[in-house]
């Protein structure tokens, strides 16, 4: 895990700017003789594609992923798989007037200063466009897990607040998510949240979100104490996703809030069954899965791409101010949900891999 | 950043169990020439030592550290530091009445899952013992950093929130958190606190906290977008820490609920200095360093080891119960301050010589 | 360094089998702001390019690089640069005779034994065809280290020994390598040498070679000891090129049979300049470069594709035959002289990297 | 791999000076419930130490290994196992005088450029005594190879070069090995290289030396190309021990002699056995195990430590010249045949490791 590279065992890589020719990655460690088709891994990264509703960006985007390696008669070979995906629909030239300036909130100040240099068109490497890579790296590891893990595994995400409004997450309803455009998992509170974010949207600003993803299936055993924890691995996949701030596992921020009696999740058995009584661990204990259902969720911040005038200065350190118009998501965070899943999916093969290779 | 160890250029790895003959680390990565002194490491440690006050347990470790290699009259010589902490007051006892029960709430079950065997005396190496091993490596990185950066460089923590009770961060005062043993910043909180974790204590129960990290002198432009963001490394620092269950940077879980408006900090010049009008980003924009204090927190999770029955499973699979009786700490959130420290520290340095490799 | 990337701080992942779309890499830790074209990329690829002269393969492959991400108006952004080459003239029918039949001396049989599948035509990822991609990833660390070394710095590669014949290295001429298809570096012996490849062309036949590879003007200090020397990292670069089964560092395997006076270079100043009396130790101690010229070799073993039919043994376990007909080259040690100069300049860029992290 | 920690998933860290109080390592990635002794690693380490006959140092060196973690009641846990060895009969003084020379021939020089700073007591950390930190590591791999192969798992090294003395390796005897004091694997030769040994060390002067280290029992699949591959891990293992600066696989540099025909092993089943004819491929093609036999040489230059006068330069820059007395190997790579045998088991398991976590 370093610079631009994710993961142990099960590595991808990850390249291109947002108005670059290309963006894509390179699939290293994953098993062979995994069935893997282009259509596996479209599937996923449509999920993710904007354009597709009035609350996202209406940028076009096809996302259409070519498999240029690592692929054989339909089944991974064990070498590594690059993806590619060519950028289309680029306007450059809604850049040109903020191309000296810093839009607050964005990292064009830090990419500067940091490098002295940086490609201005569309945020270039930091634009949340980078996160169709991990889409489909994230496809190419489900593949795997249900693969190995077989059909109890399943990785599922969802939005469980909007803005400032929360939803109801005892009533969480896989087949609802699917169906509804903002990954919504309570159907009761919809119609609320459509109403607000078009409200937002129309008043040209934008509204945050938090991301819940739960995995199901995973055996007890996986995650690599100390420096390799389940949850530490976790933090850091849904951490290096654009605009998240904030990361839970299980009860997370909250748990500091609770007594010792309510938190530890007591344990009984069932036949031969494990069970426990709570999930305020998230499914995972000292850094080690429980088999209990992992849950992780993050906040991610409100796009900071808004109509409103806001202060800032150039690149010659002038005071300026800078109002952002182009096509933007008024909340960046809905499609936050396919990238989460591709990350839990992605960190989950890890360390299967790892424990693997260790213990079994 | 794997197994055992943590870090990228500069790394430490860790070892030990709790009640081993001696728990350590070798420091890698320490560039030469650096003054380093065994009591520069102490004082750190004294900062987490148990059995300081009647806020925490009550087993007395020495924890007195020894320099084994790397250190040659007085300075760093670019080699492998190796640093031992001997183990005393163990209690092995104490554990055997539990030795084939799993505590709900720590990792008993689950390394017994993983690894089919485990050291039960004291958690072995699950107990928080082995962050001791941390704060001995971040008192090296802190040192380094004051001897590269300056006077201007400091990084303090703080509890920010002891159970139900938040403080005022506002009042946030350096010193007034070096006076307290609830290293609490906001001194018209103290008596309340001490009261209720007196209470907490005398009940046999336990309470969780929120600790807040801040780092300040920090130059623009660290961090390596994307899987080596300064704020996934700070994320994937915190959650590896025992106990841990949520990580925020600068407004954290909140940014979602906030407006774009109200959560991209305006910049501006004044001088020769680029300054902002707020910190929701907690110094970090794309991953990178802004110049800003940085800011984490996180949750410590009440200590699972309390007096009242709790159900669980024994090694062989049958339903029983469990109450721990031993010497525990009331709040293990008190003592994460200083290892949230040396965790900043570390990961600080880490991309300072990142950012010095390729970008200066 | 792990799978399929090479290199810690300047690192470059390779993907691509011989027959498949195409091959490429991706090249990450590029420090910003050096000047990097297609064209720069080009000239290193065309020294490795087949079908140039009657001494190597037929095949005729365009190797026209193309630069897909982080490179922004001619300079690099720090950001990964992602390099393909798109696969031509492949005549996979070629290979359909042989596609169940392990080739003596290839790694046919060992890739079905590890994944249990593999990609037959041409080698698939065996091939020395991924050469090209370090060739590539060679010529962007060339630039760093030319911008930061500047014009003292230089690397250079030359066949000392073309099977049996070997030739007089106290003749090396840099100019005259560049001038021969050979790479020869000494103009007394190449008749013979062309004579001799001929011939071994003509029967059917191959032959082996030592590559020597030179890099002048590289400060002293490079290398970190103890798991990352200098000599440690160039001899698993020259090993993990395809058919190279040797690797030495200065005097090398013959170091055995000096005595202790014979093999220490002696060392004198003459004004400000640090020297030495020889250089058996091919400018590394230790693990660290002295400032004299670092000198590498390396045998590549003859071409395995040969006419004379050879037992084997085929997918099913049945013994048979086999007789490779195809385009080969009758020395595949030739074509290793622009690979062994580009591992050598990602290893030196590697080492300065991390030398300037730790030490400057 | 980086710095001073060796291997991916069988990873172990080393650390301390010749001089310092003590060495050691931490083992990390070792599969659980494995039976370690002290005794166990003690065997190893015996076979390395100096003082052991008239052909060695008569530094008397206890090398008592300690573990302090990782093994609960004689099982590893699968947590980090630290070793420690506790260094004794140290002469600091006898350095006093060198202080501020540079030895030709060792890393004296470099060290200081490197890093401005070193402790010159007997070498500091670039000493061979780091070695024994391998050995033990080893002895640790060992173990677990025994343990998940079996039986007809062996690895075994022997002296086949003594200076300018070969020895007729078709004689090779393993039980011959471990009854002389030189590793010699050829009776016949073993009056001859005492005489000339003697002689050597006589004069004060010193000689090189090759080591062949052989795998049997080693299942094909190991090596994960293109940048893991088991021959670049192996070189990339043994040019990190000091003094070597050669490496062979299997033919090695010899194969740039070989035709074709004579290099390539043809390949045949016999029953459901798979052999091939000869194996100067050393048991790897492509980076991946055959099933062979797994052979790799490497050369050891003489001891540098002679007591002819050298020219060489003192840390002020002024020429002057040294004569080593103090107590050194005539030939340090009789003592290196442990060391290559502990890192073939180190890089086997490692390899082993992740072809179970990828393949299996």
């Amino acid at each position: 895990m370093s610079f631009n590279t994710f993961g142990k065992l099960f590595r991808f890589t990850t390249w291109g700017e947002s108005h670059g020719p290309a963006i894509g990655c390179v699939v290293d460690g994953c098993p062979p003789n995994i069935s893997i088709k282009e259509s596996d891994i479209q599937i996923e990264l449509n999920k993710r594609k904007p354009g597709q509703s009035k609350f996202t960006t209406q940028r076009k985007e096809d996302d259409k992923v070519n498999i240029l390696s690592g692929v054989f008669e339909g089944k991974s070979t064990g070498t590594p798989i690059s993806l590619v995906i060519y950028n289309k629909d680029m306007r450059s030239r809604d850049y040109e007037t903020i191309k000296n300036k810093f839009r607050p909130g964005h990292a064009d100040y830090t990419y500067f200063k940091k490098y002295g240099i940086r490609d201005y068109r569309g945020g270039g490497r930091q634009s949340a466009r980078e996160t169709a890579s991990r889409v489909a790296a994230g496809a190419i590891a489900k593949k795997v897990l249900e693969t190995k893990i077989g059909k109890k595994f399943k990785v599922v995400g969802a939005v469980t607040q909007l803005g400032i409004l929360g939803c109801d997450v005892s009533k969480w309803n896989d087949n609802y998510i699917k169906k509804n455009q903002l990954f919504c998992p309570d159907k009761s509170i919809i119609k609320l949240w459509e109403k607000y974010l078009l409200s937002v949207r129309k008043s040209g600003s934008s509204c945050g979100a938090i991301i819940e993803v739960r995995a199901r299936g995973i055996p007890p055993g996986l995650g690599a104490p100390i420096y390799s924890k389940l949850d530490m691995d976790l933090a850091a996949a849904m951490m290096s996703i654009n605009a998240v701030k904030g990361v839970n596992i299980g009860s997370g921020m909250n748990s500091a809030q609770l007594s010792g009696e309510q938190n530890s999740d007591e344990i009984f058995n069932k036949g031969k069954n494990t069970n426990f009584n709570s999930n305020n661990a998230g499914g995972i204990l000292g850094g080690i899965s429980s088999g209990q259902e992992i849950v992780v969720s993050f906040a991610v911040k409100p796009t900071s791409s808004i109509l409103s005038s806001r202060k800032t200065i150039d690149k010659f350190g002038k005071n300026t101010s800078i109002s952002v118009k182009g096509r933007h998501d008024p909340c960046v965070g809905i499609r936050a949900v396919p990238i989460g899943e591709a990350m839990m999916n992605c960190v989950l093969l890890d360390h299967y891999l790892m424990h693997k290779a260790q213990c079994k």
